[in-house]
């Protein structure tokens, strides 16, 4: 028998580790489970038809009954889009800030989940999830009521800061609580998760306030209306943004689902202050020259049908044209590049002047870079660092930054979804792994869409589809009716007659084989019909679509 | 009747405007076609199975007994990727560097094309093309053999820079031939058509020198193999560091077809300089102890399959781990960002020390910018200037830069593909257009993918096929058998037993009114039976995939 080992505190990120996205970690002791985050990814390009990615949640439903709850640290889609589905199979408390929940209760609505229990906290906070102790802490991020959590647990503290930059002079005047984790530092802290987004990058990422100047020298300069992109949840950017066109003298327009419904949680909740009279509806619009005038607009990664995309293709009242002064304030998230760069394009075209990141500072990140990560590492020095949050490029020179300050190799834990890393007070190891990866959700389905139907999807939009359907007498074998064919996504069906026809004459010769075989045999009979079908179109076209054949046998 | 206007010169770009990609610029006077690159694009992500997009070559085709020959500035695939395509149709001659010409008859005999005219020159040969009398002039460029061309044409001088950069200090000490275009400059230019890539960006392109420095740290501090990935055809960037490698006592081995080919090619034309006992096969590298290794390979792009990508994951003889330092010296171009940081994080995943553009100087544009474009604007002093080379957000700059010189809005063509320009020797306008755009290549086939096709194939990759037979008695209209039902890329088969099993209850249910209804009625109950099957799959899964509905008489 082996010897019982003393309790252990296990970390186990179920996403967010080798990507950026999906966040979610597990911290499990004895009998009480509490989660970090529960975010969504967005497909890859090579997910196709899929809507979204969520992590895969076994290892939690298989535990079902010792799940005790929820930590939101922000309000960002990688952090809360999850929370639906989460929702829906645990009945336990999600806390979160006053605006993360505003942000997921509208999604909860959107989905139609009806149950659930939302608590919300604030920075300063403590709430016990089981036997955790939570105290909720302050950090400066691209959104809203971000926290850090400090997770006092019978083996030791755990912080995770969620994502965070450390900016002195935000725009609402409440720093990071630099203190705090100096506090939880100098009474020992266990373990540090921290967000490894921008650890490539040396130096510090610049104060939000940083942007002010770009703005007021673009509103100096705009002779016609002024159109901002931007990403709806940074509310702090929207706030400073609207500062100044006020200040010169224009009235603001909303435009956009999210950006309509954030600015108006924000406004309710006090955290964007902007006067009423200073905001009006589109329609009001014509009642204000062109120099009056600022509109909001979400789409600043350049999203197919999001109001800056409509905006600059002509299919929104509002189209941007000559004299418009367009600044997409935001910076391509990875993927994004070439869609952004299209309606960057497309203002230009349209002859708007167009101000974006590459002419401009128009955008700060809202994670921390390698002085601010090195900050918190010596203010918090816990005996154990896990880079979170990151591809494995950022992981790898998170940890190198650990490095350089001292971090042995065995106090790094550098890991991946799914590994379940088993903490003592003195010592730590990767103690194997549970069941984790992605969960696609197409439409109503979630966990339908398998690799085997993403390779059939790949398949079908290389090379389309051509399906011959042939009809035989069920007795005798012999052909019933001419073969059927359709083509989709191969040729153009009406220029290519010809084609059609010989690969259904082709298919005909062979199906005569059915009226002299053995059923037995049939299943050669087929191979050799869909061959002579393959050939018939490869010869013609050197391109070979996904061939389906349907035999049906008719009395 | 009209008055008989002066004959004019005609410039008709059919690519390579509103777009970095498939280059093509038509000169015309009187009874002479010129034509200036022929080059390929890659396809969008949304051209969904295409391999490869060209020019719309229609203007040429109708013309084509005026079409006299082709120059192609460069070897990269937008100026050179059309020939194999054009060669077939124009039996002309096409001028080029050497090697520019060994490039276009590598591409020549891939695709099988037996005759083609290729003519060698070198800077300063001028060569008569109809009446065009066409100088070839050196400029810069990330490719060997890089020229400019001056068209002396019946008007009056047209200048064409192809891509380049001003290289003072170029690896192969051949610096552009700033005089040479001074000299044209002084005796009075018609048109400057000039590239356009870099005009959003202040300043000099530094040199390709400048990356001298990275490279001698990289190989200083590498304790195992060195593995380089750039561009095969940037043989300056291969020279510079093939030297260091040399200087650090390793040996050089090349991986992947392209850069194989290509550095053959160089070899043998002493455009690239190395000993051939440095160079090993791949086979031989077990001879050498790891920091004696030098690896040169494709993949810079993230390309699936490319030498790079296939190192990283494990299906190459040469796989990257432990102890290997990656030098990725080139930067995504636009679109390619998520594949480079998958590779990235694929290296760093298996232990490698991977070096790339965000980390350290491995790479330098082969394009001007603005204070380099100036420059040509100044010493060619051209009367009308003609931006090129570029998308509407490169165009416009490079016409802002152009006004800020002093440039009237009248001597200022920002033109679009397709468009002809109609200069005299003192006044231009744009006057009309010609057939122009994308002709999309998949596999064998030229021009027979259009937009129905890729339609159908964005339907199909996003919900996949379901496709339903029917078979019916001719003359009773009763089933005369099951259903029959295929999917592909909707769900996954063997799990939806149940859901196709519905669907083809509903499908049944409403065919039975093929038997009750005349013949004339048989659309309205084909629909009837379609819309049962889409009810049926959306209860179910809130997706609609694409539905086929094939029903065949049987006698």
């Amino acid at each position: 028998m082996a010897k019982k080992q003393a309790p252990r505190l296990k970390i186990i990120p179920l996403g967010g580790l080798g990507e950026i996205g999906k966040n979610m970690t597990v911290l499990e002791y004895e009998n009480d489970i509490m989660v970090i985050d529960c975010g969504l990814s967005f497909p890859d390009e090579d997910m196709l038809g899929v809507d979204l990615v969520i992590p895969d949640m076994t290892y939690l439903e298989e535990n079902f009954d010792r799940v005790r709850g929820f930590v939101i640290t922000h309000g960002h889609e990688d952090h809360i889009g999850a929370v639906p589905f989460a929702a829906q199979k645990f009945s336990v408390p999600f806390y979160g800030s006053e605006f993360t929940l505003a942000l997921i209760e509208h999604k909860l609505e959107e989905q139609k989940v009806k149950t659930y229990d939302l608590r919300c906290v604030k920075a300063g906070d403590t709430v016990e999830i089981g036997c955790f102790k939570v105290e909720f802490i302050k950090v400066g991020h691209s959104i809203a009521g971000a926290l850090a959590v400090a997770v006092t647990t019978p083996v030791g503290v755990v912080i995770h800061t969620g994502d965070f930059k450390v900016d002195y002079t935000p725009v609402d005047n409440e720093p990071i609580d630099i203190e705090r984790f100096a506090y939880y530092g100098s009474r020992g802290v266990l373990a540090l998760m921290m967000d490894s987004t921008n650890a490539e990058f040396p130096g510090y990422t610049p104060s939000e306030m940083a942007l002010g100047g770009t703005f007021e020298k673009v509103f100096d300069q705009a002779e016609g209306r002024v159109i901002v992109a931007t990403f709806a949840s940074n509310v702090y950017r929207i706030q400073q943004i609207a500062d100044v066109a006020i200040e010169h003298g224009r009235v603001l327009c909303f435009q956009g689902r999210s950006m309509i419904m954030i600015v108006r949680i924000a406004m309710e909740q006090g955290i964007l202050k902007i006067p009423e009279e200073a905001i009006v509806e589109v329609e009001q619009l014509e009642n204000y020259s062109d120099e009056r005038v600022c509109v909001f607009t979400t789409g600043s990664q350049g999203e197919a049908m999001s109001g800056l995309f409509r905006m600059a293709n002509a299919s929104h009242k509002l189209n941007i044209g000559k004299g418009d002064t367009v600044v997409i304030s935001a910076s391509a998230i990875p993927g994004n590049e070439k869609a952004v760069g299209k309606v960057i394009n497309q203002l230009f075209s349209r002859g708007a002047n167009v101000v974006y990141d590459r002419l401009a500072d128009v955008h700060v990140s809202g994670h921390a870079r390698c002085e601010e990560l090195k900050l918190m590492m010596r203010v918090i020095s816990p005996r154990f660092f896990i880079p979170v949050h990151g591809e494995a490029r950022h992981l790898y020179h998170h940890a190198r930054l650990a490095e350089s300050l001292g971090f042995g190799e065995d106090s790094i834990f550098v890991m991946e979804t799914g590994s379940v890393l088993e903490l003592s007070k003195r010592s730590g190891r990767i103690a194997g792994s549970v069941v984790s990866g992605n969960v696609l959700v197409d439409g109503g389905g979630v966990g339908e869409i398998g690799s085997a139907v993403l390779r059939e999807r790949r398949l079908l939009s290389q090379e389309g589809i051509f399906a011959v359907m042939i009809a035989i007498n069920k007795e005798t074998g012999v052909l019933a009716a001419e073969p059927e064919v359709i083509s989709k996504g191969f040729v153009f069906a009406k220029e290519s007659e010809e084609l059609i026809e010989e690969a259904k004459a082709a298919a005909k010769e062979q199906a005569q084989a059915f009226a002299i075989s053995s059923r037995a045999e049939w299943g050669t009979v087929k191979t050799l019909v869909k061959s002579a079908i393959k050939s018939s179109l490869y010869s013609k076209t050197k391109r070979v679509p996904l061939i389906m054949l349907t035999v049906i046998e008719v009395e």
